[in-house]
């Protein structure tokens, strides 16, 4: 008899329950009994391995992150096994989805998938969910608007596959180091901080303990090596590539103006670019200007790109904050500068976090797929109504921004982007400060103080009424779009709310 | 009319809930519309001003980290002025207390602290607790216990009061920048993930971003500024001051000696080095002979000190693993190395965590004030009964070291040191591997190999019975102390349940 056993008797004797009682040193946890267990409990042997391990059930929701973009291998390759597998009716919540994800569209058709949330849809995905393969809507939600939706519950992730290029035996993971590098794994994070249970996908394990962990150990429930999570030269293309359009060129430059006018250009200001070539080129502008003055930036938010990390590199913006890396560049600077800071999605842009980056934002230069005269702006479907675009942090950073700009071509090809009514609202117009365009500027009401000292400053200052105008006088009235009655798609706002409701195309 | 609320008009045609709708970009950040809110809303005028904010209520629990350790000056500070409110029926859930805290006697004797729960207690206040002052049982646990009674919900910290040298407007904060460095705060960390409500005590506000953040503005409630929160310079004093007693000396000489022949002593080793004397000098006799062998650590866990930052930056331990500075050189480097790096008591320790770094370790090098001839160490109260120690890692890392070594003279002045019975159990003897002691080395006979090893190598291994007579020889044979029936502390066990209770002296 021992003395822990004769200490229980003792104890139990002064009255305790017998289940508060010490039982053994490794009562809940008996893998540190086994010197392999103690290590390698987590590495599975196969994908399917894990999802068994997983106890995933049909009916489910299934997580993935964006930050391999266009080059994403991960939510193809899952859902093919989980379909594999027999898994029906799962829901779908991928922080976004592109082009590559075409395949889901049979994963849809053949009931593996049934409900989507994601911040974008393009390519055939969008197509197929726009002509209404989705018995239920697909809901679409900001980067931020998607923590606000895990926070209260409305999305529930049950299990979250995060690829990553590189981890060690229990899980730390970051997205700078390996082969496949995504860079920051910012929305990943809040999976991991979320989900009831991960696997994480690697491409290689590397020795414990590998550091700096975006994802950490005490959030990894499972580990599985596969060939290749993401194609990291697919980051940066697309909307995120830089741009050589000498229309997108111009009107970046008039941005930059405008920034230079507004009364926000002062030393520490703050500023996000979003996808797009004109508001991703916008900083190339500023740059000019910051050295002359002597101002340089307290942060650069983002959506990091190359662009951005030159002008820190060069001692103009003091910090960059990094929910996600627009390219290689900002890929590998984010492992290379200290300054250079990973932050998660509930740090960017939830709406109901205890302090999102977006609230400290100065400037903010968005794009738009169309934008009305009330200064509403759709990123999501096109001007025929199709889904072919993004909400991403386009609410959040207007929301937040005391600035928030948005740079669009007046019309594309013979569609006007300035309409009386956009088709879909993303982000509401009282979010929307300043409109530039390639053939003037339009301030919003709201801000007769900006519209005054761009004026004043020469800029080509219109109202938005005679810019739309102009617009029409270029292509002509566009044609009504003809809506079926049935809804393909619930638009979220970033607090979670319907904003819009996105209708088949007949 | 604008098109928003046309546009919610059409949505409530089509029969959705108009608790569903979009009603205004900022109905839940309403701080967005105020240029000064949106920067400046969590700092208080006063901690008076915080604490009413926080909804702290009677009967509630608040949170402390012990960081600072004997320097700390937030405990005091914070129920001083909770004393001064009125506040009554608290319960005090601090990482740990130590001397410094003797004013919390007063505090419980006036009504404003009735339930403490905490690794360590020394001092007056642990006198007074020893003596019966509170009248529930102190309950002490190991840390990373305290993050399994938080996340089972035993504790449920209301409100954190979280010091740190300095933070930003939104509390981004690090304990290894500003004038009172503490280094880690791990276990800051492990409060500010759990606490409904997390006041920031700071020295100093810098500007936005602060970076590298362990206590993220997702987490922070409010901020207050005071003169001072902790004196860095007392983070090295008493048991992690680095030793030059000779006694303690030939232990950590000895007890390096049966790392080098205990089979666990092979390229890319891991070792912790718990607080005491002994303990942390053990790993300055290891330096010459990982050199001779050239034999590098893959990782050093703690408790961080001096010693271990010189051999990270000597090359002979690849990776410093963080969760508490045990004195100031440990703190710089923190701020300075990559490779040290910083983690929560989740991931240190917790035995229901995902993953804690104790699991993975091969050496835990430990003191005790006790030890018995089951190998039960008792690392709370002295042989008097009465409360002077700490739980600390104690029992985490000795649960999942493979080699799990305690150091400990045999007898300190007329008392011995190995008995028969410890006075009270903090961790288990199935936990425990070795002792080194200064008149030998015994080995638990659950490890015969070990035992075979060091007695192939010259060393003197003998009997724990032989060791234990050989205490008593020298000291007496102790006279036992005698007890009344109140029991004045539970010991809870890593995994939550009560391993012993401490019981009042006569």
């Amino acid at each position: 008899m021992t003395t822990n056993t004769l200490n229980n008797e003792y104890l139990l004797s002064l009255g305790l329950d017998d289940t508060q009682l010490f039982l053994d040193a490794n009562a809940i946890t008996p893998y540190l009994k086994d010197e392999k267990m103690k290590k390698n409990r987590k590495i599975c042997a196969s994908l399917e391995a894990a999802i068994i391990a997983s106890g995933l059930k049909d009916g489910m929701t299934i997580s993935f992150h964006h930050s391999f973009r266009g080059g994403d291998k991960a939510v193809n390759l899952v859902v093919d096994k989980l379909a594999e597998m027999g898994y029906k009716n799962l829901t779908l919540a991928s922080s976004s989805l592109t082009d590559c994800h075409a395949p889901i569209v049979g994963h849809i058709k053949n009931g593996v998938v049934s409900k989507i949330y994601t911040s974008g849809l393009r390519g055939e995905l969008a197509e197929a969910i726009s002509a209404g393969v989705l018995e239920e809507p697909v809901h679409i939600h900001s980067h931020g608007g998607r923590v606000h939706l895990i926070n209260t519950g409305v999305i529930k992730i049950d299990v979250a596959f995060i690829g990553v290029p590189c981890c060690d035996e229990f899980g730390n993971a970051n997205g700078f180091k390996g082969k496949s590098r995504c860079g920051s794994l910012g929305y990943a994070r809040t999976d991991a901080d979320n989900a009831n249970h991960v696997i994480l996908l690697t491409e290689e394990l590397v020795g414990f303990p590998n550091s700096p962990a975006t994802i950490c150990q005490d959030q990894v429930d499972s580990i599985v090596v596969v060939d290749e999570i993401g194609n990291a030269s697919q980051i940066g293309g697309g909307s995120t590539r830089l741009t050589s359009n000498p229309r997108e060129l111009l009107i970046a430059k008039q941005a930059a103006s405008v920034i230079e006018h507004s009364g926000y250009f002062k030393d520490n200001f703050s500023i996000q670019t979003g996808s797009g070539g004109a508001s991703l080129a916008v900083t190339r502008f500023l740059e000019d200007k910051m050295v002359r003055d002597g101002i340089t930036a307290s942060f650069g938010l983002g959506g990091i790109t190359a662009t951005m990390v030159d002008l820190h590199e060069k001692g103009l913006i003091k910090k960059l904050i990094d929910v996600q890396c627009f390219d290689s560049v900002a890929a590998e600077s984010l492992g290379r500068n200290p300054n250079h800071v990973e932050i998660t999605a509930n740090q960017y842009a939830n709406p109901s976090s205890k302090g999102a980056v977006v609230d400290r934002l100065d400037i903010v230069v968005l794009s738009a797929l169309e934008i009305d005269t009330n200064f509403n702006v759709n990123v999501i479907t096109g001007s025929d109504g199709v889904l072919r675009g993004a909400s991403g942090g386009h609410c959040d950073a207007a929301a937040g921004a005391s600035l928030s700009i948005i740079v669009a071509p007046l019309v594309r090809g013979r569609i006007p982007t300035l309409v009386h009514n956009v088709t879909n609202i993303v982000t509401p117009g009282q979010s929307i400060d300043v409109l530039v365009t390639d053939h003037g500027i339009a301030v919003n009401p709201l801000r007769p103080e900006i519209a005054e000292r761009l004026t004043q400053a020469g800029l080509p200052v219109m109202s938005i009424d005679d810019l739309q105008a102009r617009a029409q006088l270029l292509t002509g009235k566009p044609k009504a779009i003809e809506f079926t009655d049935r809804i393909v798609g619930y638009i979220h706002y970033r607090d979670g709310s319907i904003i819009d409701v996105i209708k088949q195309v007949k």
